[in-house]
């Protein structure tokens, strides 16, 4: 599959009201679209951050509610951490990839790599932390198939979260789930313009869609959710377990 | 600083002609941006591929002039590869990171962590093989002023490369170099709609802009640049270096 070369737009999606639990998302999202005089198109991709899905689908969590482990007291008094948020993060996860310098690396029960396994207090009220979503493909999968059936579009979604990474400063914006489109785009065995072989095999699209529409999001204000436009794409099944690198084929795991 | 939310469009922009050693680069870049009845606006980004730069830069090197050390004829050996490729790969190189299963990552002397050192053969003529360019934030500074002379206008220069990473599958483009704009947006000690502080401290914006831009690309195509329009950044000085995570603070080397 090639990406053709069109012109792209990311148009940001403001929302006036913040998401709670058992809220109708999709509904929220397309109102939000409709204030903002936008509609989707067919082959639209919604890129929705991680964060207004775990708040309505009520993976937020008050630390009050936390007993920490013996295990976890011990890192945490070992790392300088909460002993409650180390708990959780230890509930997230499959396997401690790296603690050093009071940042936990892990492997999440999904099987991405991040940091505190994308445990965040960031933009909620009160003493509550948001855990990532359980399964993201299928809360993407869900909204996708309610805009399907509400407004009749054909479009892809993408749940987003920032992750750190080795070797590079600063985070970026990744795909964590998705429906609708693959999250890589494979070039392997096809020819440059010179007939060679190209270097690059697979590119992770569905990451650098994420990364594209972080940038138009922002991260103080209320703008969870970006509409991308104008990228060719095969509308076709997909899961985000596709961008996990297996465990026996890192090579820094 | 913010990124503010606004509409945000990735343009590309084909190129006709492949370039050559000496070709004035910027005047290419500037008639195919006009031939596509485009133009550049006082804040665009451009996103230049940095196989174009190398190539009107020199830095082509032809396969059948090396003579390979003895050390690259022993990981050539060992691993399966070319010892011209490697010698290359090592006379580009600090260090060795990990050679693994035919993948040899390495520490640039630029400081970039990736595979090969970036040496790539695809999209160009014969034997040749593509280096990365000596010093990636100079040839973005000097497309940006040119372009500051002959246009009038102010704008920002990324000149990007395709990287994979650890612990996720395919490649996404990165920034190597830029010019005109700050590479890590800064959210430290700033605080969310709630008054809480960000769990985010720095967005990799230049390599957000990066992997935006290489949705418009493509791959296959002569495709090598794309104009960001209508991202709010500071026209600020600002270097590759500040993404390259100090060895000393990486927790995967």
């Amino acid at each position: 599959m090639q990406i053709l070369s069109v012109h792209i737009s990311i148009i940001p999606i403001r929302m006036e009201k913040d998401v709670n639990i058992h809220d109708d998302l999709t509904a929220l999202i397309l109102s939000s679209i409709k204030e903002q005089k936008q509609k989707l198109h067919d082959n639209d991709i919604l890129v929705i951050t991680h964060k207004i899905i775990s708040k309505a689908e009520g993976r937020l969590v008050s630390l009050n509610n936390i007993r920490p482990s013996r295990r976890a007291y011990s890192i945490a008094a070992k790392h300088g951490k909460d002993p409650r948020i180390v708990e959780l993060i230890l509930r997230e996860s499959r396997r401690i990839v790296k603690i050093e310098r009071g940042v936990i690396i892990v492997e999440t029960k999904h099987g991405f790599v991040c940091a505190n396994a994308g445990i965040d207090q960031s933009n909620i009220n009160g003493n509550f932390v948001a855990l990532l979503p359980s399964n993201p493909d299928s809360s993407a999968a869900r909204i996708r198939n309610k805009i399907k059936r509400r407004t009749g579009r054909r479009i892809a979604v993408i749940i987003t979260d920032t992750f750190g990474r080795p070797f590079r400063e600063g985070q970026v914006n990744v795909a964590i789930g998705l429906s609708g489109l693959k999250p890589l785009t494979d070039y392997r065995g096809l020819r440059d313009t010179f007939g060679k072989e190209l270097k690059v095999t697979e590119i992770a699209v569905a990451d650098e869609i994420a990364s594209a529409a972080e940038l138009a999001m922002g991260k103080l204000d209320l703008t969870p959710v970006a509409i991308i436009r104008g990228l060719s794409y095969k509308n076709t099944k997909g899961s985000s377990r596709e961008l996990i690198r297996k465990r026996r084929n890192d090579l820094f795991r």
